[in-house]
């Protein structure tokens, strides 16, 4: 190990610049981890784009996965074993401090003192906070998982913001076996949650105007995938995970489920305006509509025991091939068709 | 018991007529109960004066109480105990089959089979089915629940749609001790939520324009009661309960309530639009929109088991002296301030 960090800095607009800084030493509660690889989740790609505030100068990325490299006392993982140098693992968006009223009532997503992975200011009191780097020092908040060697890299660095969101909405969608879900939009989230309601017994119908999204989609366990304008499904369905947030797909989705159905909204995380709802609709179809925004800390360990099951879905496959870290700029681009993430690898080992 | 029936029809519109019919037969499952006491519910007086449709000519009133005259074989109360001729009883709103694919997920409010008491036509297959007699027949799907001698005959009656229904908002509501709770709209659904939430030690406040609503408010649980435009509660609350299906109460509703809280909404039961809802607010702050429409078995039976609780909740003092059964047309009026409900009296022991 070195004694410093590259790492990406965002200066704002699409500026970024590569710049060296001391290699901290961890506190206790801390770790440091030499980052493998990187996703660029779409949401970095919208900062960037200047689509939602942002504070900078500041080191993105919350879609990373990494082996220890330093760590202080009383480091453990999310079921509260100790960690050792050296171990592969992956962080949550969210460093929480698990006192307040919100964590005490199991919404730590929203602690009162929240930091956020990748999110945090170069000048605050976390400034390397971000993945788009050689090493990243996490933070006594973050919720450590283990990632077996079976699980690529690619798959393993989604896990931390898009698997992990996916696996709250699936909570958040109650039992699954057997039942009918619509998953609308077909990014990184919802190939995810296609893959988990199929492996969790459910029929899935995916939504999406992509056709390569959808002919991804049937691979990633859709029984069938149409586009948004496509006649309802008959029967109407038991859940929809809306993850598109596009305000047309969001005013349809009570229509199609059925009685006593479930609507886990996830994709509306910009603004966009008010849809048009029919309470009436919602009382006499029994509907629940659920917000769902970011995750717990176990559903990070979830998420990454998904992936190390056998369950023949390969993530991977749908991130492109990393680019060097000097070359993050260039990646914060959107994605389209059969590409869902783009990544980068500072580690030394690529 | 004689062996006619004395019954109001209503032929439509605002008129009623009083009949005569030979008293049935219970076959298997069925019930004839005498009528003690009908309460008018609100959504008969919608009915009446043409705000929704309804068969006729047909008997209304789902909300009553009154003794078995005569019983089928197999008549059991909602516990599975067998009933005997003289027991007094509330019965629910919905006759179901109990056996299609709604009533097997826990919906059998919406069964497919679905018959109500007090909304079926004089020409169907169950005529008698509404409370606005001297006797009913009981449909074999219908839920029966024995009523405990302490409990006054109008609180009793309006437990059979009102306070049930209350009971399956507060199910839906969750955990409710030492939670903010709101309730907006203060009809009888809205005074019984107040009360019920109070009793399982929520902190409550009452939303209505109506002043003296306010007031009884207070006495029925509410710590504090504000008109509808009141300034937002603050702390925010963790869970509000929409009775008035008023438009702006709806749109309102999800800005009221904390990070993770929940909305019930169980109003909105007549076509009044669509209203404006930011998904974004609803996704980031991981609100819960539930609608509420009927409710199951249970909830009758813990309906009567609040009333029979000491609670010193007297639901009677809101219920309107009792008229004669041949002045019912004149009950079916807006109640307004401090009388909650209408009711008349078609037994012969008044």
């Amino acid at each position: 190990m070195g004694t410093k960090v590259q790492a990406q800095v965002w200066l704002g607009a699409g500026e970024f610049a590569l710049r060296e800084f001391d290699l901290p030493s961890p506190g206790r509660g801390e770790t440091v981890v030499e980052v493998d690889l990187a996703t660029v989740c779409g949401s970095d790609v919208h900062t960037v784009r200047g689509r939602r505030p942002g504070p900078h100068p500041s080191v993105l990325g919350h879609e990373a996965v990494g082996r220890i490299a330093a760590l202080g006392d009383g480091v453990v993982d999310h079921a509260g074993a100790p960690l050792s140098i050296g171990d592969r693992v992956v962080w949550s968006v969210t460093a929480v401090c698990g006192d307040c009223d919100r964590c005490r009532r199991g919404h730590s997503a929203k602690c009162r003192r929240l930091l956020k992975t990748g999110h945090e200011p170069l000048t605050g009191p976390w400034p390397l906070s971000g993945g788009y780097a050689s090493h990243i020092l996490l933070h006594p908040g973050l919720t450590l998982v283990r990632v077996p060697d079976v699980v690529p890299d690619a798959s393993a660095a989604m896990s931390a913001c898009a698997l992990a969101t996916v696996m709250a909405c699936v909570e958040a969608a109650g039992e699954l076996t057997d039942r009918r879900v619509v998953i609308s939009g077909l990014g990184m989230l919802g190939l995810c949650a296609c893959a988990v309601a199929a492996a969790r017994g459910a029929i899935v119908e995916a939504r999406d105007p992509d056709p390569q999204r959808r002919t991804l989609a049937r691979r990633f366990g859709a029984a069938r995938a149409v586009p948004p304008d496509a006649a309802d499904p008959d029967p109407a369905a038991d859940v929809l995970i809306e993850l598109s947030g596009a305000p047309d797909a969001v005013t349809t989705a009570p229509r199609l489920v059925d009685i006593g159905g479930r609507v886990v909204l996830a994709g509306s995380v910009a603004p966009r305006g008010t849809v048009p709802v029919d309470p009436e609709h919602l009382v006499r179809s029994l509907i629940t509509v659920v917000g769902v925004h970011n995750y717990e800390p176990r559903h990070l360990a979830e998420a990454v025991a998904f992936l190390a099951a056998p369950t023949g879905y390969d993530f991977a496959a749908v991130v492109a091939e990393p680019a060097d870290l000097a070359d993050l700029g260039d990646q914060m681009i959107e994605t389209g068709g059969a590409v869902l993430r783009r990544a980068v690898r500072p580690g030394r080992r690529g």
